[in-house]
Formats: C-alpha cells, structure tokens, sequence
C-alpha cells in the first residue's frame, strides 16, 4: 500500500516516519522543512525508541506525488479549505482518507468538498511536538483510534490498523459518534480554558472554582452528546477524564500552543461547529459558549 | 443631623465633602489621608466646580467619633466585617445607616450583624476616584439614588434627601430590589468580563462575540430578577445597557480598577451571592457563573 501524509508536523511526522521505518511506502507532503528533509531526512526522537530516516520520500506539492492508497491528513483544522487542491492529486477510486484533527464536523465538512472519497477519523491520543526542521520529538503514549466515517472497504481499514499495529502503533476500532463526544469531553474544557486563564492543565484542576467549572464544562458535553444519542458517555466519563489529568504532568494542550506561538486557534471545529449542533439539537452547552466567545476576542487581539 | 462617613475615598470624600460644603456636620472617618487631612483640608476637584474644605472633623478610629443620625458607609464590600468594630460608636437608637456599595446581598448580611438598625440602600451613578491623599477626583455624573431596606422613619429618609439635595447632589428614591437587580444587570458583565480578558468596556462591545456574550449575561441577570419577584425589568432596559455603554468613553469597572491595581475584587456581594439567590430561586446564571470562577482563579493567582 501508498501512504499519503498531508501535513508533515508533529502527528504526522510520528505516524508517518513510524510506517516508513516499518518498511511501508510513504509520501510526505512537507512545507518549510523540504530542503532541510531532502538533505538530512527524518528524524524521530521517541520515548520508545528514536529513530533516524536518511531516505525520506518527501514533496513540496502534492500534484508531485502518487495516487495513495491512505491518505493521512494532520493539517490543523484551520487549513481544512486548503485540501481542495491539496487532495485531488493523491486520490483514486478507493483511496482511504484519514482525518487525524481535532474537533467535531470536520468530516462532514470534507465529505461534502469530496462527496464520493472514503473517510475515517483518527484519534490521535499522543503527546509530540516538532521544535526543528526535521525532527520529531515524541514524549509520550501514542496510540491512534480509527473510527469509519464513510468507507465502504472493510478490508481496506483492517488493513491500515494490521499495517500501524505492525509498525508499532497501537490502534484500534472505535465508533465514529463516540469517539469524537468523548474527546471533546476533555477537549473542549481544557483547550479553551487554559488560553482563557492563560494556564495549565493542574493549575485549573488545583483550584477548587475552575476544578468545578471544568467538571460543569465536561457534563455540558456529556449532556450534549447524549441528547445526540452517543453512547457510552456519562458523569462516570468525566470523574475519569478529571482524574486522568490530575495524574499528568502540568499540560499546555495544543489550542494553548497554538496561541503561545501565535498560530490561529481551532475555535471553529473544537468549540462553534459542536456549539451549533448541539444547541440545534435543543441543548446548548452555555459555559463552553461563553468560552467560544472569549477565545474568538482573544484571537482577534492576537 | 450629624453625618459620619466611613470610608473617605473616592466615592465617601466626594459625598462627604459635598454635605460639608453645604454647611452640614459630618465627621469622616480616614486611614492613611488622616494626617494630611488634618493639616491641609479636603480638596474635591469636580467636572461640576471644585471647592476645599480647610477645617475638616477627621478621624482615625470610629470611637474618637460622635454617634451621628446618618451614616453613610463606602467602604469596599470586601471590607465589610470589619463594620462589626467601627459601627457600633456611631449608632444612637434612630441612626439611618446608608450602604453605598456595589452588588447584592450588603444589606442582608449588615442587617444580620445589627438586627435593629436602620438600613438603606445608596445607589451611587458617579465617577470619581482618589488619586492622591485628600484629593478627591470627581470626573462625571455624580447621582445618588436612596433605596429603603428597613428604615422605619420615613421623615428622617426625606431629610436625607433634602438635605442632599440642599447640598448639590440629584437623588431621589427608587424601590430596593429594582434598584439593586437593574445595577446587577450593567455591573456582573462589565465588571467580571474587563478583569478576564483583560479589557475595557468598549472593546467587549466592538467584538462581535464579546457583544453577543455581554447581551446574553445582561438577559441571565433580568431573567433571574423577573423570576425573583422584580419589577420594570425586561429586554429593553439590557438594550438601553448596551447602547448606554456604546455612547460612553473607554471604561474601566470599579473591579477592573481594583484588580489593576492589585486590590481584592469584590467578588463575593457581585458575584457569588447574586448567582446563589438566584440559583436557590431555580434560575441560575451559567455564563456568569463561568465568569465568578474564571474571576476566582484569577484572584488567587494574583
């Protein structure tokens, strides 16, 4: 199998240079890094294992690359408008396209740029950060859920999980509704309120106002989700969710990133598209709505 | 009638010095202004005519005061138990005690700790502020409205008044709970909101989310007083808000001052209190509860 990577950061770096060390196929779409790739390739430095890949099939366009068998997409989600010249070139019949972003309706967005292409969404649970051209720095956990959106080829997603499992990612099935709800259980609380208050994760778990609040955000969610009819989401979900993250080291999470370096917030698909549908669906989340709009004021005086 | 006034700052130095002026007795009672009042006199510098005050009745300690028939308290809210030791001097049997001070819930909780004492409530429309020791700034406005609580002596509430009046200043009597609840309706947004993003009011109603939020807390507010019993207050006094705010010049709360300038917020009697009534009453403010946790956690990191 081809595998397309759009998007050579710090997600897509790892799982991307993960398969190739693996001995698979692998495309990478580079932007800033082209040069620097060609000359010295890939490097992973992993808390598993670090790695070097001197050979790196990388691109500066994708209309320089083949057609894929999967594409891997880990563009921050406020590139999304973007893959409409960016995809074409790597698609044919039954290329599998996975959206490995963050938020809620991000599918539904690119199924309807790209209405026949098949999609799945990947649940990137990792920690990893790219602070140099060509180097990957891979701290911790980094296992990927997929989750069928709208691939008719069952066989084809067995494969993508055989092949990650083979390169030494853990992964797995999960249910596309749920997966996505219970992410944003702790997306949408942490992400936003450690812009907000300008902190981190323990420090808003330490004190005992925001501890509750980011309790109320969580249930908001769980709420929400399931008025929607997920399932398997509950105030079980977010006792463990809390005590998930009072067990981290102090956490920026990547929406905090984002704004420390500058870079333009995902406040559309992490907070307004499920705001809209939830509250659509006869249940607004009004504490996470408050947040949308304190981080679309803060990124307007960015 | 004797006047006492405790807390002379920006907002009992100007009252103060007004009756004063006028010829009325009134004894003021100082922290650190003390010494230099006493040798240079009270100045009041006012958008309405300055005027000094060479011969002031300056305190440093309730006990050295007469007991007075009014007393006007603006202190901060914070400051509030230490009325416990400085009131009782002051008090005769008809004493009239007016509490100029922000928020809900003061007059409860005094009249709690004096059960027989006479309240009203002052609602103070004025800027002013004191930049310097005996230097009272008064920029604008400068209005005063009386609302009774549980004072039994109609009369002596009219004199108040007239003597007020008498003395400059415009007032006249507005109904407790309306006029508690309508200031609520400007103050829990505007004051809350400028300390979190860290902004002045203009700027929460330049942006298009912020202006949307600031409507929907007013709305929180209006709709936990209507359920509260109170009257004459519905959307088209939170439209009269925004479009007030829109006409004035860049503003910085009273709580945004004090958190400028290091001094504890008074989040408790504008915050904590109004969101448990209304809470209790089976309508809380989610917004606003966001943003007294959001105002709590910036506290403690202060």
């Amino acid at each position: 199998m081809k595998y397309g990577i759009i998007g050579t950061g710090a997600i897509g770096g790892y799982y991307g240079a993960k398969l190739a060390h693996a001995g698979q196929e692998v495309h990478f779409l580079f932007r800033s890094d082209y040069e620097y790739v060609k000359q010295h390739g890939l490097q992973v430095d992993s808390c598993n294992g670090s790695f070097h890949l001197p050979q790196v099939n990388a691109y500066r366009a994708t209309t320089d690359m083949p057609q894929c068998d999967v594409v891997l997409v880990c563009l921050k989600s406020v590139n999304n408008a973007k893959l409409q010249s960016l995809l074409p070139p790597l698609l044919h019949a039954n290329t599998l396209v996975v959206l490995i972003q963050n938020g809620i309706g991000v599918e539904e967005d690119v199924q309807q740029q790209f209405p026949g292409v098949q999609l799945a969404a990947g649940l990137a649970f990792i920690c990893s950060s790219k602070t140099q051209p060509g180097v990957v720095n891979h701290q911790c956990y980094g296992s990927i859920n997929l989750a069928n959106y709208s691939c008719r080829d069952e066989a084809l997603m067995q494969t993508v999980v055989d092949e990650f499992r083979a390169a030494g990612i853990e992964t797995g099935f999960v249910e596309y509704n749920e997966a996505r709800w219970k992410k944003a259980v702790w997306n949408m609380p942490f992400n936003g309120m450690t812009v907000a208050l300008h902190t981190q994760t323990d420090q808003l778990l330490k004190n005992p106002s925001t501890r509750q609040l980011i309790r109320e955000q969580m249930m908001e969610v769980v709420t929400a989700a399931q008025h929607l009819g997920v399932k398997n989401l509950d105030a079980a979900f977010v006792d463990k969710m809390i005590s998930t993250t009072d067990a981290m080291t102090p956490y920026s999470p990547s929406m905090r990133l984002d704004y420390d370096f500058h870079r333009p917030m995902e406040i559309y698909y992490l907070y307004t598209r499920p705001l809209q549908i939830a509250r659509e669906a006869g249940c607004p989340m009004p504490k996470l709505e408050m947040l949308d709009a304190e981080l679309r004021f803060i990124e307007a005086g960015i």
